[in-house]
């Protein structure tokens, strides 16, 4: 391949035809540049970055439509439990070929996504890999000065607070590696579907960004399992909990699973992916909180309360029995 | 692995031992939190993105420090081309394993470099992968609003630069791939050391920004190789060049290849991880730029002229002959 002019290269091409499309923003130039400007408009920037690697954080049949939006939500979910609106993102994509039949459904999704969140493309790197494939996305969202809500804010009386469903898509993925999950729902491939579906497409909670401004002390989302990510904000906080089980909100399918005995609710609470927020609030902000919350038409549920001390969350049954959990979340390493 | 309060999962062990000494900027919150802030005061932030994978930008067997340096310093050569001030980065890391003897001489060289640029690491993610190391970074730099350099600028008549001295890094990745010039320079091992650690170890142009910001019309860095990114920036500009060979800065090393005619010019014209600046200055400008220059100790070398046209840029040899280039540059597809 070429870098002439009248015929450029195939990297030029890929991502003049792919990505020009998306970088939407005038501080982009159209992809044209060496680097993209962000305008900071008196906000303090956000910024998170957060990578998916094939056969880690999605498998290799997945469709590259949802490896697109995956690869977008995670970091639009960092940014929501921030309280930070949107403001962009760049794109690091590490291919072993450049196969139009991959990448054409790959930018629309991608492009559908950062259009639907607001969130244009402002630059990116993509580069040839002999390994599996890699998309790294740092992404940027504004809050005015001084207002990101931090890990490390919560208080003792505080309440635990969770949004949707926890551990739908630890089932997911369970069903996609044929386990017990897809044993258990042999006959139900609506409930197959929907927990593949939390799997692979998350939704980021951004309509919460301003009702947790307003009335977090402390939030973080849920990535790496309920139990573990609880764990880190407690430590950053200073703090313990006590947990509910009976509490926590399970979709229909993971209730009809922990019912019939086919899991257990240690997988729900430590299992990844949920991409859900994880936030702390004062009792008696909980009524605007969940009202706010309401008026986004995002479900959120008391699920504990801070404790003072600095002892690992707790979490407890519904006969008051502390629940030992083998395995608080996943690590790479 | 458990990810226990009183036992920190790998993957947070790691980045607590290894990566928290570089969070030097308030900004980073000691990578404690899921994000971090960028504050603009009042500048632009310019934004780049960049990544190196194992086996294509660097070879399995570079050291894990130049591997490191390379990572960032890529980055730091386009903030500098774009006339912007580092001010931080953050790190998307793919490891097979977590190896010490490999991440402790990674993260002291990339803290020494983040120090020695003023570009602290702000935040980052760290992940498993089956495949070969990749390391990409976002880089943020400002720039006083409205004066980012741009690719597009570049106006009949003005002189096209650049700085440092071209094609030394494709001679020393032919020398590790043990090729021609490896043969040619057998019995020259300080030749062939000093053509590698161009290769390893770009030199990122930093000490330039303010000049170039005060006197180019377009800049950008020579990544990709001088022939294909002039060609880049012609393009983004509307504009045609003359490049004459006979100007062009060689290394010692370089040169003597070129007498001795173990290469030809094409292949350091072409070939890829020079990493220095390319920019184009108007002629009363000139004098002002090259003395900058030489208070900031980077040499710069006027090589040919900017021409009205859209027609690909010319290299001219000493007799006037145009030089064909079957190849401008490397593309990764």
């Amino acid at each position: 391949m070429t870098g002439r002019q009248d015929n450029p290269s195939g990297e030029d091409s890929l991502i003049a035809r792919y990505f020009r499309p998306l970088a939407t923003d005038p501080g982009a130039f159209a992809l044209s540049d060496d680097a993209a400007i962000l305008r900071a408009d008196d906000a303090d920037i956000v910024v998170t970055t957060d990578a998916i690697v094939e056969g880690v954080h999605f498998l290799p049949d997945d469709p590259p439509d949802t490896i697109a939006r995956k690869a977008l939500r995670v970091n639009l979910s960092d940014l929501a439990a921030k309280g930070a609106v949107p403001s962009g993102f760049v794109l690091t994509l590490a291919l072993r070929q450049a196969a139009a039949s991959w990448l054409e459904p790959f930018a629309r999704a991608l492009g559908e996504d950062a259009s639907a969140f607001a969130c244009p493309l402002l630059g990116g790197d993509t580069v040839a890999t002999p390994g599996p494939l890699m998309i790294s996305i740092t992404a940027f969202g504004r809050v005015p000065a001084g207002r990101m809500v931090r890990r490390s804010g919560a208080r003792p009386g505080d309440l635990v607070v969770v949004s949707g469903t926890i551990g739908d898509a630890a089932l997911g993925l369970d069903v996609l590696k044929r386990g017990a999950v897809a044993a258990a729902l042999a006959g139900n491939p609506a409930a197959q579907a929907a927990l593949v579906a939390r799997y692979r497409v998350p939704q980021p909670r951004n309509a919460l960004a301003a009702a947790l401004r307003d009335h977090a002390d402390a939030a973080m989302d849920v990535s790496d399992g309920l139990a573990g990510d609880l764990a880190k904000l407690c430590a950053a906080s200073g703090v313990s909990a006590r947990i509910d089980l009976g509490s926590l909100p399970w979709s229909a399918e993971a209730a009809l699973l922990l019912a019939c005995g086919a899991v257990r609710p240690e997988l729900l609470v430590s299992g990844g992916d949920d991409y859900e927020v994880l936030c702390t609030i004062p009792g008696q902000q909980w009524p605007a909180f969940a009202a706010e919350a309401g008026q986004a038409r995002v479900v959120v549920t008391a699920i504990g309360t801070v404790l003072a001390g600095a002892s690992a969350p707790r979490f407890v049954d519904a006969q008051g029995h502390e629940i030992a959990l083998q395995r608080l979340s996943y690590s790479h390493f």
